[in-house]
């Protein structure tokens, strides 16, 4: 260990080229939260969107015969992965590693991550006795997730830990779907066609959502991140609508529980539903790759920080043009209160960790 | 037959639900010409997006135990199946039955369409000596299209043969990608790193498709769809930049070639896109179901008809919730100078063909 704050892991050892933290007093706020919120900050925060994961050789290498949901309630493991990516590039946050589906799978839905396909769901979701056979979630649930979060916060010292949760919509999607869909015919089939039980159900996910966030942060965690991945296969009409208010009971909870906690809402393709989503009240709002960050803002309106929104395509491109796009989003991101910098959506499998590392840099040099 | 227009295919007797055409001079134009051209017309047109193919019953018959890409090149068979749905659904428009790589087939890429999945090409695109390796397509390379359409005009009197072509942007994501993708991430890739090869590509796949579209025309279809289908993973600065040039080569060749044939362009997910999308020279912009018509009519700008926008998953839905989104798109589209009725995408696999029939019956009875 050569770096001078014990606190932070050290990126060095990995690749040599992560960026040395700045020098601050210990009680100054980290650049994610300071962004978050909409207050000056050290510098320009950056972490990636499925940092812990696929792309990172010591994480295959952990992984190796080892089921995925069965990874994500190890603790040992979870600790380790999640840390992975921040002593690799010193980014300025660490997501919890976990899956979309984890929160279900924990209340007893009989669902499997497939190899090259995705959560598969033994009986999809299709009536109300499915709506009976749905428990709510308890934090002792999910007492890996509680374990993993302490023995983070313990390693990590000031660089926060993420809370990670879907949203509503994206775990009913997976529960009615049975599976990844393109076109989500059927989750929108009973959406439209069955608004009642539609409401119920989506009210109960906003509860596991709530209590699976809420869990992680009474644990240590600092910030959260709500995922809406497959939002954006809706209008915005069909957004308040539906979708909403079972978002913002999310949302809701965290502030009640644990008020001053910072709350990231990201979906991919979501331009149409940016303003919507602002108002499930999140402080920061995520944006994915077809809108320049100052479109954005002019859609979300005053008062969010805004994160993303580099096109993770750019990350297999030459250095020059990717340099010039990274220059690009943190210079629209400075028409934002704030500006959490990210891809537009998550770090693809095959990506450089090399690439990930100078781009983390290069922000931390702006 | 107990049509009392003998050029017109009789719909009574495949289901009985279909509209009849209302009375009309010989020469007067058809609906879909009418408002393709923001002209006044009989009444507001419509058709679907993959009206021929999966969903219909004597489609899959006649499908059994023939390969897709022999099935798009047997006149015979792509006759019947274009025919079909006109047949059922008294639609105002047939569009060819064809696939998307049929062209890129013809001029000896080595494609080939697995069920289940989509086209895989064995050799995906990637340098100089790929682009030397893809020709010219020629009117001679697609003899069984100029039958097909000749067979149709003279099949189908009055209605008319809507012409059919991919756009250079998603033949590229194919040959580049190798196959379906959800990211597109090597033909970003691509675009981004090496936009000579790709200015070349896109210039070369606009010969391909123009001279596809332009073949369709000059054998009787009175209105062509260019279809990209794949664009709308692009921010607008990219499209403009790398993407639009090359569809206007394509539309331009029909407005070359085939002065006042209306021009349809379409692609799912491009509601940032729409105004840079009319700026082709579409006459018609197609809307996917995210975006009400009226919104999309303003981004669009003055002088477009409209095409759309209906979302396929309705067609599993209650009659009364579909019948309630049909009115209200028809509503919407009254904000452009001319409507043409349609999905925001293609008729899923599993739709029920009665559905759309009743879908017809009410567009035409309002």
């Amino acid at each position: 260990m050569t770096e001078t704050r014990p606190s932070r892991p050290s990126a060095a050892g990995a690749t040599g080229t992560a960026e040395p933290a700045p020098a601050a007093s210990p009680d100054a706020e980290p650049a994610l939260l300071a962004a978050a919120n909409s207050r000056p900050g050290p510098r320009i925060p950056v972490w990636f969107m499925r940092q812990a994961g696929r792309s990172l050789p010591e994480y295959r290498k952990l992984r190796e015969g080892i089921g995925m949901l069965e990874s994500c309630r190890r603790p040992d493991l979870v600790t380790e992965i999640t840390l992975q990516p921040v002593r690799r590039y010193g980014v300025d946050g660490a997501v919890l590693f976990s899956d979309i589906v984890v929160p279900l799978a924990a209340v007893g839905v009989d669902v499997e991550i497939k190899a090259g396909i995705g959560p598969v769901i033994e009986r999809p979701f299709r009536t109300w006795a499915d709506l009976d056979a749905l428990p709510e979630l308890t934090p002792s649930d999910i007492g890996f997730v509680t374990e993993s979060v302490r023995a983070l916060v313990a390693e990590l010292g000031e660089v926060p830990v993420i809370g990670f949760a879907g949203a509503p919509f994206t775990l009913a999607s997976y529960l009615v779907e049975g599976g990844p869909s393109r076109d989500l015919l059927r989750t929108k089939a009973l959406m439209y066609g069955d608004p009642q039980l539609w409401r119920e159900l989506v009210a109960r996910l906003a509860q596991i959502s709530g209590t699976f966030l809420s869990t992680q942060v009474a644990a240590g965690a600092r910030i959260v991140q709500l995922f809406d991945s497959w939002v954006g296969a809706l209008p915005a009409s069909s957004y308040r609508e539906f979708v909403q208010p079972a978002s913002r009971a999310v949302l809701d909870q965290i502030a009640e529980e644990h008020p001053g906690t910072p709350r990231i809402h990201f979906g991919v393709g979501t331009g149409e539903l940016l303003h919507d989503i602002a108002g499930t009240g999140a402080e920061v709002v995520g944006v994915d790759f077809r809108l320049p960050l100052d479109e954005a803002v002019g859609r979300i309106g005053a008062g969010h920080a805004v994160q993303g929104n580099l096109d993770p395509a750019l990350l297999f491109a030459p250095w020059p043009v990717l340099e010039q796009q990274v220059r690009d989003v943190v210079r629209y991101g400075r028409s934002a209160p704030g500006h959490i910098f990210n891809l537009g959506h998550g770090v693809p499998p095959g990506a450089d960790p090399d690439v990930l590392a100078r781009v983390v840099e290069l922000v931390h040099s702006l």
